[in-house]
């Protein structure tokens, strides 16, 4: 059975500082990095707040697409990483919105393959609503 | 090394059999299926549409106050169930919200653990933005 010891320190490190230099390329529109964050694969997705990407040929439109500029993070309220054994992680980072009375939420689901190591093969940000819709 | 191969028959079965098991759970509002699809630890998250669940015990409770009701998904529109070796699945479904012209995402992170089987450890519920914020 594979193990899944929660945040085991050198794993959790390895991952968090994959993280943070996606955040960084985010901020700076670095479309190397984000592309190689991202694991090539038509399996991927990348659900963002306003599109959904299906693939990593797809999600690098999105990128290519997206205008420069100091991005959507104003502020990060919450910041949980976690890894289950030495090869499975979640990222999940609650953030307020710059400029607007809003909550973000950035999920992220990564996988570390034999060959390409680290990648994310799930990503899913949105905006919370206010108020159920029912 | 741990296999990586995605979408392994038995293995896609397995988590498409638990998938649906859920979906039924959600629209007849069963919090026992509910509860034992979720990981039962604090490290649990589910960003639901209007509210972050932090831990198990905090999603259980979202469970309990949700209305009864048949459910904000009017209609599928994209199902994508990836599994990756034979621990470790996504879910991303892309669904018409009911009587409203918004789209729903949902996302699920599945792991394989030794002593419980299949569980979701994380969980990202939105509607998505009809245009970018910015």
């Amino acid at each position: 059975m594979t193990d899944m010891t929660p945040n085991i320190p050198e794993v959790l490190a390895e991952v968090t500082a994959l993280f943070e230099r996606y955040e960084k390329a985010l901020a700076e529109k670095d479309v190397d990095v984000l592309d190689d964050t991202f694991w090539n694969s038509p399996l991927t997705i990348r659900y963002a707040m306003h599109e959904n990407g299906y693939g990593f040929d797809e999600i690098h439109q999105h990128r290519v697409r997206r205008p420069k500029g100091p991005g959507i993070k104003e502020k990060r309220l919450r910041l949980e990483i976690m890894t289950l054994g030495r090869d499975f992680a979640t990222t999940n980072l609650e953030f307020k919105i710059r400029d607007k009375d809003l909550i973000g939420r950035q999920s992220q689901t990564w996988v570390r393959f034999p060959d390409v190591g680290w990648k994310v093969v799930a990503a899913h940000v949105s905006t919370m609503d206010k108020a159920p819709l029912w």
